[in-house]
């Protein structure tokens, strides 16, 4: 998410760029997460009680209260402290896993934007994920700067972002990519803590999920296009009119969030999968958990309730969760797997 | 549809503000019928005379001109007792049945909104039908409770409708459905009249209607998606913003009425199939009846007429009719019978 | 196309607000004629000379320049004569048959618009066609009326137009329907000349087609929908807002131009077979006539130039011509023998 | 593209007005390339660096930088010399062959719009092309006029337009098409330099494409709809209103780009095949690769730069490049016979 070459204060000047155009929903496009394309078939006698209704799920060794967690996001310089905090408090109020950021500005030095021990405190019984660019793993210091950022915080667990379109796309971005796939197989060998993948919005496919899988890796996390298009957002922030059009028409590339997790599930059946990328309402993420998804994940549907308070963070996610329900309950789905199980259809098929 | 914990004031004025809403149009969602989607073969050369073509149909040991009914619909306080003898009079003038709206209110001694043994004496010769929520028929006075209210109007049927996608939106809904199909199996073996299943927007799945078929029922009513959208309604009178938030995804839930009869019929050959949901014309209502149902049910499209008098009533009744029975005579159907063997096609299918 | 209860005075007055509202758009809907689905196969290498494509046809004896002609329009008691006189001199120039619209009024004593003897020495080499309502044939002078619309005007042979929605739609329309078959098979066994039979806008369906053709008919003209919907327009002058009410569904009804043309074909391999309804273009003219008609008929199209002056009716004709003429030049086809084997596809499947 | 009757100023006023309309965008139709319609896969691990991407391609004995050309475009009178001295100096720059326009005005002793043996010199290390249209080949100086306008500016090779529809259209078009693969047939075997044959916006057909390789051409160019619509353009610039009327219906004819690539690609698996007609971005460019094109051409998206500079239009293909690059890197693929193996999909299908 980071350009190498660009130096800490530019490297915090553009995250908050990032931030301001997310806000403005710069990062909207006509992309589709594809969820709008299937249905779940009503069912009129559900045959069980909406509060028994059992959405708790387990991981890297919590119990959490539903299958939800805030996705990384990095808050710029001046605003990822308190972003950050009102993010954690949420997440341990609610019960669910908090993924920082990338901290590749705290490992140059810059600011570290929060993300300290004290952190994990606000956590003590939720799962917290590290974050790092998988362009960071390479080279000798590669495998030492991801301890370290799991060190920095406590973390439970490790995301490495592949962000091979961003990278492209922003000015100084990291292109060389030869030696990513070796470099988490190390650190999934070798790190103290488990190791996530995901992509940023365009998607991870079946070919690089079961690549991903053979490296070694505890979860995957589809991160799908249909949300944030950050080939939208360097479209818009890009510093040249080139850099601006050269971006324009990957505006819808990637991979649909809901083809991408039918599809991950099916090439690797086993592993622990995040679905990500649009998810905007308890709906979506239902449909997400019948596609096959183990955990969902939301960043800029939130993020601006990360600018104001805890109590915001927590009602955006308590209405995910409600809605949530309401899609086992009109299911008939007792708990998650039973939601899996749902009658679901396309509703592009035709009538019969 | 009604809130056990709301006291009978608030269930009252609930439904007022229900009423108000279905009128305003709050209840008219993206979601479509799939009515749209087929489309009958013309017959230029039909060789039977519109006069002669007969509608006429039995049920529940009466003679019915046409193939229609009247749908369930609560009035709310003020209003209910006039809209219930305008709908009375003029389904004994047209010759079809009158469907009461929920009688919870009356049971639990709040105004009986018209539903008294004077309705009866409206409707010497149509069938008239009793109304209770599902949830209602739970607990040791299910089953009696059940008897009163066909007691009360002296009706020849009983509907129970599941709700619940409406229950669960509604602020104080009864969300324990343990054991409805188990009272609706006692129901049907025990009642002194028939019984009918029907949902209120969201459709019955060809599983619910197998089950609902086993469980001994007389008929059922399909009342699917693209009508009146309850989701969308409780998405409006939400008394809290978090309320609202929470059902506007589920406004376009539920299985659209020409895929739910086709299922239906496809699932239960030799029920009595209502066909009911978003269904404005005539030419909706022969399409249902081609797709498999017995008899199609209006509701809100009748409801402003049922504000002013049973005139408006009979006239909008009377223009289905004629165009039901235009679509008779241009596909050459002499009966229903025959409407239900005409050639019909899909227009989402490719030229050939 | 006419109300047998209607006095003469009546039918006239009906026929000219017939005129004005079908001039007004009032009959355009979204039905579509389907030609927009299909595309030829661009040729780039014609191996043919534009100027030498050969058009020529031939039917009832005459030899035609194009497969083309003026389809049967009615024009009300003022302008009929003037109408009908423009088309006649067109239809001579162009060397194509001209058809006359429903001689009905004639029949009952009333204006006999044009419709005599006269206009047949306006066409001294191209065909003249009669035309009579389906309806009238019946009864016992059914078969008498028909010898004398052909004779009035010395026609070459009789329309007999099918059109029951529009009469189920119409005030005091005719709406018996039996024995209508039988008359067109007592009419083609005794008629001095050839009988057609047509629809009005609501296309032939390939059982219809069968039927007809085992009747005896000379040729067939579908006139499909997707262009003028008479049901839109009797939603428009409808006396009472009942009539406009009853007839609105109907006004996208019928079989798309393209898809009855392609059915008739494939029901009827011998017959002659006339494309209508909604062709607009010589492109539209070459596709029906690639999916297997014989000739083309346009209506409403021409109407409007058909108020001006013979030039005017000619000048559209001939864009329609060397639109068919450009379209064989770039399918590579001599003639319209070649256009029938033109690689063609829908635009509807996917790239491949 | 010229008219043979038009006298030499008239032919080079046409040529202006052409210009102007294209650069108004009166030739942009809603005929689609069909690009939209298909998605590479996105792949997280690209494995591969950004820099090393091989773009490189050889053609006509040259090395080429990337898979690009400049497509034919005629300037008009008083515009082509400062065009095509733009757009061979940017040619030349960026290592890409550069296409002339119709050398026709030449021919007929017009102005040499800058085509003479001095464009060569701008030229080194690039191919260059002549451009002739399919009609002058005719008779018994078009093998002589052929090898003229080759001689005329020193090219590597003739391009042979194939413009039926653009010919039957314009006003004193050539459209006596008898003989013309004949003709292309002996210019092969005879002509000093390799034969190359191209439509100008509405595709070549796998059929034509078949024809065109016995005939012994050394590439086709597809040049397919979705980009400029020259049918279009004459509905514009059309003297009389009857023309533009003629042309009208034919503003989307042709076979959309992406599916012209594909076919051709199928029918004849070894010849040199362009893909052009709307290639907007190197997105575009790369979906056209991978379907089976080995060199690219724009002319109307780079008509613009060529008015103002070398720089612009360097600019302009650059981007390109650069987007081409993009879509490389995030395929994982390395080089062009990569690309042309990466996993791609239909957006049109169902999810699965
Ligand atoms: C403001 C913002 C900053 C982000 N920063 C990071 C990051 O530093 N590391 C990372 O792995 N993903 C980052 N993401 C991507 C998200 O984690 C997520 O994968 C993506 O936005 C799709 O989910 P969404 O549609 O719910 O936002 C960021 C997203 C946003 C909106
Ligand atoms: C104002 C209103 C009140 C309703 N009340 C009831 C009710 O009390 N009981 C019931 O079974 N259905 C009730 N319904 C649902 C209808 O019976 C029907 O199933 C549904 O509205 C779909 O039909 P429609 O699209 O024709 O309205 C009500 C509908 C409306 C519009
Ligand atoms: C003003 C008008 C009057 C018509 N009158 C007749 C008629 O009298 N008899 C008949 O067979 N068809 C009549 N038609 C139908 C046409 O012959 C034709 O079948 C139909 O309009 C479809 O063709 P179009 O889309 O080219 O108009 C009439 C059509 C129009 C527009
Ligand atoms: C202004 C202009 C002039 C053109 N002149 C010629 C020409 O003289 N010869 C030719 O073969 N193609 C000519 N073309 C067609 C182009 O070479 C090309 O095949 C077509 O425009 C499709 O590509 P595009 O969408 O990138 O413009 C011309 C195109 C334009 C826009």
């Amino acid at each position: 998410m980071d350009a190498k070459a660009a130096p800490p204060s530019g490297l915090l000047s553009r995250k908050d760029s990032h931030l301001d155009l997310v806000l403005a929903g710069a990062g909207v496009v006509s992309a589709r997460t594809g969820f709008d394309d299937i249905r779940f078939v009503h069912c009129a006698l559900p045959e069980i009680a909406l509060a028994d209704i059992d959405l708790s799920t387990r991981w890297l060794g919590y119990d959490l209260s539903a299958p939800l967690m805030i996705s990384s996001m990095t808050g710029g310089a001046v605003r990822a402290e308190q972003i950050n905090h009102n993010l954690a408090v949420a997440a341990q109020a609610l019960g669910i896993p908090f993924a920082v950021g990338s901290q590749r500005v705290a490992l140059e030095g810059g600011s570290n934007s929060g993300l300290s021990q004290r952190l994990r405190d606000f956590l003590p019984s939720v799962p917290l994920l590290s974050n790092i660019g998988a362009a960071q793993l390479l080279g000798p210091q590669g495998f030492d700067q991801a301890r370290r950022v799991v060190e920095a915080i406590g973390a439970d667990a490790l995301i490495v972002h592949l962000n091979p379109l961003q990278e492209a796309l922003q000015p100084g971005g990291d292109t060389n990519w030869r030696g990513v796939l070796d470099s988490i197989n190390r650190l999934s060998a070798g790190l103290q803590v488990p190791v996530v993948a995901k992509e940023v919005g365009a998607g991870l496919s079946p070919q690089v999920v079961r690549r991903l899988v053979e490296a070694g890796v505890q979860a995957v996390d589809v991160a799908g296009a249909g949300g944030t298009s950050w080939a939208a957002i360097e479209g818009h922030r890009g510093q040249t009119d080139r850099h601006r059009r050269v971006a324009q028409p990957f505006a819808d590339w990637g991979i649909p969030t809901a083809e991408a997790v039918a599809q991950a599930r099916a090439a690797a059946p086993h592993i622990f999968l995040i679905g990500s990328g649009g998810i905007r309402t308890g709906l979506d993420a239902a449909k997400a958990i019948r596609l096959g998804a183990d955990l969902i994940g939301q960043a800029a549907y939130v993020l601006e309730t990360a600018l104001i308070s805890p109590e915001a963070v927590i009602e955006a996610f308590e209405i995910t969760v409600e809605q949530l329900r309401v899609a086992c309950f009109c299911t008939g789905s007792q708990d998650l797997a039973s939601l899996r199980r749902a009658p679901m259809q396309s509703t592009r098929g035709d009538l019969r």
